[in-house]
């Protein structure tokens, strides 16, 4: 079974950039789930339910995102129209699980494949540099309690790499895949780790590359140099897309494979 | 000409296979100027006169460091060994530019390779999510006026994405590389930037990979599910060396091509 | 009733000015209940069991902590050395609640006067610009959920004074007293908030006042002013003990008064 | 000579009770020299140019600011809408000195009062979890270098008590005052230090005490339960202003005495 997992979707540019590659992508290599960071596909600011509805008709079947996740007050309301049970798309946008309890939306998805094959995506946030949330490897371990599915993908939503690295071991060998977002830039060290997990610090953004993780860099400069406020923006150029390709076993749900794609215009 | 970056090299482990894999490295790609970052090169904590002449022995030209500079107090009276003006291994230990001024030691060593060729090495050390220290981007203006050198390499010793990148951005053209260091995992980014400068976030640990970020995982993972003290021991599993290759014009400083290199057992 | 809250005791100076007056503190204002924060009381990092010990001689009744509770290890085996339902001493000594499920020692300690009065004392730590630990809002939720008795005081163990005042405000009229603790310096806010829970951002550092928050000035300064690590060392100058001398109802749990003490040499 | 120093003024309740107080405590008092720290006067968030002309008509001779100083973005082009030798009021609003050179504005403001008395004002900000900014240790020294009077008032604008206790250290015997601002909480810790420069870590804010620091106290909560975002408004109830008193010698510039108030309605 083939896992596609596409980082950080950044604006226009990166919207466009995904549209012009995914489809290929899926056919070529096969894949069977795909899995969309959403948390800056609205002009670098969260996601809104048209722009959700964009991604899932390329195929997504799971949206996850991240701290920018409220950016855009009305995806709220799209997370919240349909029931916890429900398989529709607005119960397949998540949010980081370990948000406390009572936070809008949900923070994993359980489901299944036309194939019958079953599936779970957690989404977490990080602590170290990031607002307080619950503990992230708890709150791991109380969820594969309740997950029934084997193939169960973490995107994990975290700044620093010591924390990222921490939890690939902390669950090697008890799901599939556990993948790093936020930083926007892709790192070099995806490889499955000895108990069969799926591991890559950052599969980076999916964006223009000619900015500052996504926004203009001149923008980001004048920031830098002077510490004064101002309006960022979502640049255009280079427009990459960054994903993983996990193939694993679905009954087992051990990973065999990890490769990193990183397509251009 | 070519440059060789070794990134933080972590320990025994890490100078093990340093020591396995450089000296071909250098043979069979012609390198001319080798850098090394050798921040953790003592156990994780620091470097040792005696490690650095270790370093300098296996064909380091210059050695950087970072936040770690000062954990062997030795250090300071070896960097301190020598004035100034003088060429011998303990002025070619170089520790960040942008720390205060006063601080033990200096931040930019210019030298001449055999062959006739001027360079300079400048460490800085990034400001968001680590210590305050003076502004990375104007110290690089002042440095920049003062230096001769066509080929001017900088190692980054920075934490968020954000930063490194943009000082890539602020340097293109100016410099011939501007590479980061610190987070210990190696970014898939490193490019040659419009201006000819070459770049890569993070050009990751050279060290034990079965780790976190170079130390024992157990303990590392202790840290985070109890929040309580303990020893931090560097690892020895899945060393590898993670070094970027530049090739660069030496009369103009320009950049060529980059080349990421992980080498394991 | 009457409710001593002595702030952060700081090394030897800050143990002798304590020694120094607070029997006769607790005789003429007579004072039912005593309680100690005891982070600091070994040299400026945490406590050992012997000062626990000549702690709880000089008169209190329960020592809490903080961030520093694990700088002395032998203080894990005293806090473990009786089981969890003892009144013993070491049983009185508390860690932050809000530390993760498995920590040693307890975050909470319900005893009875001579008199019969029934009294928690809880310890809990903030988040904002602090290491990660539970919800202390929730954490306080559960715990009063479950603790019997009217007179409840809270040693608000936290760096930012919009976190402390926001507990304040959350748990008015919930508890007796929430009182702060961490910053060292003691604050002129000391009130009863409108439904009767007795407040003070910080009790302030019991401890030497010539040094800063605690530790010899110049070596502060050196830290400062050059980045380089150092040894910190207790200060011994101008001894203070900062306290806050709380009135309450000891049926109802609601606090009438608030007295802040500062009592040098 | 005496010195009046106000605390962050915040929003219109903030302003409200300044205005309800400080021409009687200037008059009863005999206050030669007035100074309002105004970074929150406009709802909370900055200072337009419109309220600096209040607070001017208030008795104000410099308004002192902090990070929110940007806030209102009118106030960049009242700062520079004199020359920096002028002694118009917007030249006697003055930001952080310590922000990065070229930044707009000025950190200092020397001026004459009727009676021929010199003195100077400063405004600082800390880097202890704040912004990165120019070093504040070392730019007093060089700001000490150029100023002629000999009373010097410096309003720190910082988080962390060690940071702001070392500044006083480090400059008593050097300037007159050293008062923090910014934790909107008063400290009482104000006194004179064997040099003779008065210290306070905090003045305290100027405004709503019935609050998280100035903001609505349900709005702040909700953030703390939640981690969500929501729009922050300044709070009403329970105005105070809060100021600090100094009394000095107008030759020497060393300080006497010191006195906190904390008027309410
Ligand atoms: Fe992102
Ligand atoms: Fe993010
Ligand atoms: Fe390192
Ligand atoms: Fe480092
Ligand atoms: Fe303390
Ligand atoms: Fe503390
Ligand atoms: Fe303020
Ligand atoms: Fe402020």
């Amino acid at each position: 079974m083939r896992i596609l997992f596409v980082g950080d979707v950044f604006g226009s540019a990166g919207r466009r950039i995904v549209r012009e590659h995914i489809a290929h992508v899926i056919a070529e290599r096969g894949v069977d789930l795909v899995i969309i960071n959403a948390e800056n596909a609205a002009g670098g600011f969260g996601c809104t339910p048209a722009i959700a509805e964009e991604l899932f008709d390329l195929g997504a079947h799971v949206l996850t995102t991240g701290n920018h996740v409220w950016d855009k007050r009305e995806l709220i309301e799209y997370m919240q129209s349909v029931p916890e049970d429900s398989h529709e798309r607005p119960r397949r946008v998540i949010r980081p699980a370990n948000y406390v309890s009572g936070t809008p939306g949900h923070g994993v998805y359980e489901g299944t494949l036309p194939n019958g094959q079953a599936y779970a995506v957690i989404n977490l946030q990080g602590r170290v540099f990031m607002a307080s949330n619950d503990d992230p490897f708890r709150k791991m371990d109380a969820l594969l309690e309740t997950i029934q599915a084997k193939v169960i993908f973490v995107d994990f939503h975290a700044e620093a790499t010591s924390e990222k690295v921490a939890l690939g071991w902390y669950l090697d060998g008890r799901v599939t895949a556990v993948v790093g977002t936020h930083t926007h830039v892709p790192t070099a060290d995806n490889r499955v780790l000895p108990g069969g997990t799926a591991y890559q610090t950052d599969v980076g953004m999916s964006g223009p590359y000619e900015s500052v993780i996504g926004v203009e860099k001149e923008l980001v400069l004048q920031r830098f140099l002077t510490g004064m406020p101002g309006k960022f923006e979502a640049a255009k150029g280079d427009p990459r897309m960054a994903a993983l390709l996990i193939e694993c076993d679905g009954v087992t749900g051990r990973a065999y494979t990890t490769q990193r794609l990183l397509l251009g215009e």
